[in-house]
């Protein structure tokens, strides 16, 4: 019944960014249907959340794909690294080690569309001299993501230092009264420094997206 | 016990945007004590969600202050639009005329900063060719911010048709399932459409900072 | 314990819709045990949530059983397409491909009824041209199922196009504060377009009753 | 700022139901205005949610307008009952004494478009003889409102007695953890009958919208 | 660690009912360990939660238990069903066969106590015939425990048939608005009907705890 | 439109509790409406959540009821205490004052259908010894009814201490997490005490139909 | 009715902190009947949640009572500052001006039991040096207590930076998101630096009494 | 991408408690790899959540470290139980034996530490007698640590009971409307007894992080 699905394949021309596959509830050949389908068209191929043992089976039968496994995406005929079309970087944030997932799925998002990106990983707010001690890197970016679970507190902090906007990823990260990253959800949306906006738990796709908004020219 | 309150003054140096007084919680004595020190310093003076009793008092007591009343917010000292500032101007668009007063008072905080702003109401979902036929005020624009209650469903409809980025505002206008804007900002967070960022319920002031961090050049 | 168990045969009579099995909890040989005693009054069968697994052993032990992968379901007796008895068709919409086993379970709840259905997948309103291009299969339709995850936008949209009576489902697709489908629940329920009712989240067999019971002469 | 407003005056010949003030928000003067820019149209007017208050002020300003107290409704141009234009009646139930405005509510939007109406109310679950010894009002309908708040379990008692469609409003009638109609919500959701979809707490204008579009010829 | 455990075996006496094992979190090893303890006192064994993997484990060891696959209960020493003890017999109505287990939870908690008992099985509100037709059953009971699922609406139903008391023990039965068993839980709180008392979620177990309570002499 | 309202007059003959008047929503206009009603029956009258502004307008016009203000509620043709309809006495006791508005809702409720009654109030968790030193109360009563607010832990220390049903009421006081009492009604439908089972928050009245049905003879 | 109540006199030997008249809920005359009760025992009085209007009628009455006007709590007999009976002093931290009448309640409650007790308002994240500024009085202190709303992160970053017990208070300032306070409890709960415990929402006065007991010699 | 990971090394400096590995999402192969890292600088080292199979790979890399079952946790370099840096011992007790795993993850941490610890396990509020018979081990802690599930109410009990803080630690234990745990922390948080504060869900290491900032001199 694929049969009838309306890829929206004008998506770039209309919004600068392709459709892309969100592999979560799909199967190894569903994926690779619909892989083969952009692969046609020759544009940049992007699949999100697609585990280990799916991967295996799409890259085998389409071994142009490349798969990144900590972020869990497939991607083809990526672009070169083109700062000219972009403002500046994007500076991605991570506040423990255990979000770096999410962290990475902005940055393989970002660097397959060729958007500069730079990182700063496990420097959350319990140890605050990590991130003073990277304050250039912060205050040069054009665009910031911070990726942060628990209580999420990150994104605040680094508002309250940058004029550049904060877009805020809550993770999953945590247990008990975390609920699965509704904790850090609520807090980036309370956010009492000025310009932060924030996307779904977990959501580094759609970090990336809004970045490549903001920062293509 | 306002005399061990620390304001920020530094607040624009570091982040582009002065520190705006919250006016929910306090007596109309506290905000006129907290004015009085800005005014002091001599810069932009934001007041949010202060409603008219409170504001026909403090006006008395400083009558350098202007008053929006359906934004309900006292501002001094704005700033005249500089475009050269700025990338280009700001589009606000609110789905019913009950999210005006949200959308309003993004408005507000935007051009007391001097920031270039358009507006287009009453513009929501169900009645979709009243979209289709601003289209040009839309992509023209280099930001765009979306407030909408109920379903909350603008922001992924514009998401799909621009390529800059959105800033979605839930609002909470509604009643039962709407949860008092709990529909709208789960509606957003899950846009599945690219470059859409949320903020709080009811936040046009935090749009407003979002969209001066983005276009202020 | 089955055997004290109270098949209600008369269901069809007083509402139009025969007893279904719901599958989810139950054993194979629960399930075996409940359908035979449905296969001896030689009426239709229909068996919802049936899994892969659960599906190979029952159909080994009641091989006139059809099992219908995608949409989780296990049928007898089907009736044939009977459009005498329907006022016209009923169309089913998926926003995402990844709805489409929530519309396929209401598409063969309907067809083993012997109800009219056309279908439109994968039309969702980030590229809302997909929808616009099939207004036709909307406005011929004499009623509308829509199956939609993440922020259910799509009944809004095309309850303000059409006259007809739209039966939103939401589905679980989505993740983080999707809430296994409240996020696009509460979108539903909220729809500011007219004509726009609400089943169950996944619920594609009870949006077919609704169908069943709005359509059939 | 209201005159930046697109009001959506195509809306009847899109979806048959006029576009209708939602007056919960709104001052008297705002009510008054689009109520003026609607008569001058010549159409139906329908305003929902204005409470006594205003309804008085806006009944001086504009005194064709009849206000409905119990259904908390303002109309203009009503259609007169039109059974040419229906395939039946529509029944209107409700559960307590307690739901009977949100009953009205439906039953002043159906007749004002013409639509005829039968009502039953105060007829719970706790005391079912009242529902079975007036079985003939639901076998004889086309469509069935049932209005019902704490535990919201009359729609599946009738959606097991009838074939006919069922529409479901949750009312905010009950305390403690009914939370405000969430518990009838859910209830009505989660209706082991078949033929029952649900609208938002408290929509009985939402339900006479999916009565007309079903029973409207 | 489980050696500085302080059983309370005095419960029996204080309030006539055993302390039970609480098998869900435990390993084998750990219920086999408490089970001894126990059954060195020569007192009624009731341990609740208890899957089919561990049971077998725990069986081997301990041979002298009984397990009740259905329940998920492992008993010994049970009382023989002893009238004169008790006021009357306690009903259990499940309201679809997915709750029996529910129901059986509480059927061999009160036959291991020794409580006459009398079941009904999948009698629930979509076809109210089945309660009706069986009404001798109910009002000649000294207690009657409702066990549901989804909407829960069974013991409201019942409660407004009879004058003996109703324990309502909402299962987790159905899904998405379900919320593994909330629907039910609240619809229960809620119930307009007099005489009904709820437990938790799946709590057979508690149901005949109070029916116990309620109906020993 | 009380008009159409089926008042079940015969549910005394069915549940051994008449239908009773919730004052919650109704204007004292319609009280008086039902109040006379039920007073040509000559049965008890009983109305609850019954405000003090309301009840002297009902009073004024119907002088036969009385007016209990700290359980606001109304009612006329009480029944004298009538211990030889019961197996013995209910105790209702109260964790602290704020509590003592619910356990009289319950107390009045009883105490009107004849039903014999002792109390023990503000005996709350925080000093164990005041329950401690009552417990020939607690262990000659033939039911108990437990109200507390918070965190709702009175009905466990109780359970474990005597072997007659506890009725758990939660009640909505306390603050902050308590959300207007789901603090306590989580914590009593998780009692771990034997015997407890629980009603709606701030049901007193429902806590005293469950004893009735419980204690009635 | 308060005539049954027993004050719980001992609370003080067993626990170092006296009963404490929780306002909210009650009358001036129930406050006076009790507060009268204390007075003669002359103990320490505290009363919590007094609005000035209560407290007005409060005070006529018993003129020895003391009110705080932005602590709404009433106190006699208060200890005088007693630096012998404790380890060092409270530090008490608000993060911004609106958070004030929380730090206040504790600050009250401190030095009415002779507690030494340091206070820092204003001093949220979006400002970072403020708290750096103050490092010595953080670091100085036995115990801090901090009272924040929104995002709830001061604790977090207190917690980072000091090795004295943090007790965070989350207030209910916010609008939206902040769900009166439960963005910050979740973010407190679930902050990731060591020595950090949580209490009620709004809950000065409990922070205070953790404060007590552990700096209490 | 461990690479750019920033350890935060002076944690112990500045709060008196190591950086610890939280072992949740991670591999084997990264906690070996921070382990070392660890292990390098010869401190302290404490990882959580680490299930036994993920352990056995770690212990085999690192055969220094100890694996503890029941806690989850891995540790290296412990002290030797050193009095003379504390003010006493700390208490735990655990309600049930279904949460002596939460206890053990304090005691384990606690003793790593080398903070004096005593334990009491299994002594819940449905038997009231366990604690009151252990009242000397109560009165003679310098801090109590309370895990307990279900209802959680334990520490009201205990708090109204002693002098000294209370750390109130919430465990998932129980089912239904238990919630992992929900119910359980909403009653601590709410608790009416003085001194009490809480950790999150199944936090014993927060629990013991806060008794180490409280007890160590
Ligand atoms: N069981 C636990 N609960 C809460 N926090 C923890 C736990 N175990 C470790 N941590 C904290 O988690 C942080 C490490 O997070 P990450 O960098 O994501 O591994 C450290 O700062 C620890 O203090
Ligand atoms: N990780 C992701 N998060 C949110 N949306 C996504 C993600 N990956 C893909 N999408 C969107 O999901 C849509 C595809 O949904 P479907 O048709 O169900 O596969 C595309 O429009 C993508 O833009
Ligand atoms: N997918 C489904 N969703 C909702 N209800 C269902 C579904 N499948 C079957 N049912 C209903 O579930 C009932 C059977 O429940 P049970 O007796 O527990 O098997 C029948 O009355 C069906 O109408
Ligand atoms: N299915 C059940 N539901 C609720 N409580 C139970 C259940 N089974 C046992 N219990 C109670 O759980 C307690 C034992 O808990 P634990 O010490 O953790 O094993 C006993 O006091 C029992 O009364
Ligand atoms: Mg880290
Ligand atoms: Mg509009
Ligand atoms: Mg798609
Ligand atoms: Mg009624
Ligand atoms: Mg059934
Ligand atoms: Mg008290
Ligand atoms: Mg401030
Ligand atoms: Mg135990």
């Amino acid at each position: 019944t694929l049969d009838n699905a309306c890829l929206d394949h004008q998506r770039t021309l209309r919004t600068g960014i392709p459709e892309v596959i969100f592999g979560a509830g799909k199967t190894p050949e569903q994926i690779i249907s619909i892989a083969s389908a952009f692969l046609k068209q020759n544009t940049i191929l992007l699949a999100t959340r697609v585990n280990e043992e799916k991967a295996a089976i799409v890259t085998e039968a389409l071994p142009s794909l490349t798969y990144y496994q900590e972020a869990h995406m497939l991607t083809c005929n990526e672009q070169r690294e083109s700062p000219d079309n972009y403002r500046g970087y994007t500076a991605i944030i991570s506040a423990g080690t255990s979000d770096i997932p999410v962290a990475e799925e902005a940055r393989i998002t970002l660097s397959t569309l060729g958007h500069p990106v730079k990182t700063l990983y496990d420097a959350g707010v319990a140890g605050l001299h990590r991130i003073l001690n990277h304050s250039s890197l912060l205050s040069a970016a054009e665009v910031i993501i911070v990726a942060a679970g628990m209580e999420g507190a990150l994104p605040s902090v680094i508002g309250g230092l940058v004029s550049r906007p904060v877009i805020a990823v809550p993770t999953s990260i945590g247990y008990g009264a975390s609920f699965s990253g509704i904790a850090a959800l609520l807090g980036m949306l309370n956010s009492c420094a000025p310009g932060v906006a924030v996307v779904n738990i977990d959501n580094g796709f759609g970090a990336a997206c809004m970045a490549e908004a903001i920062n293509r020219i």
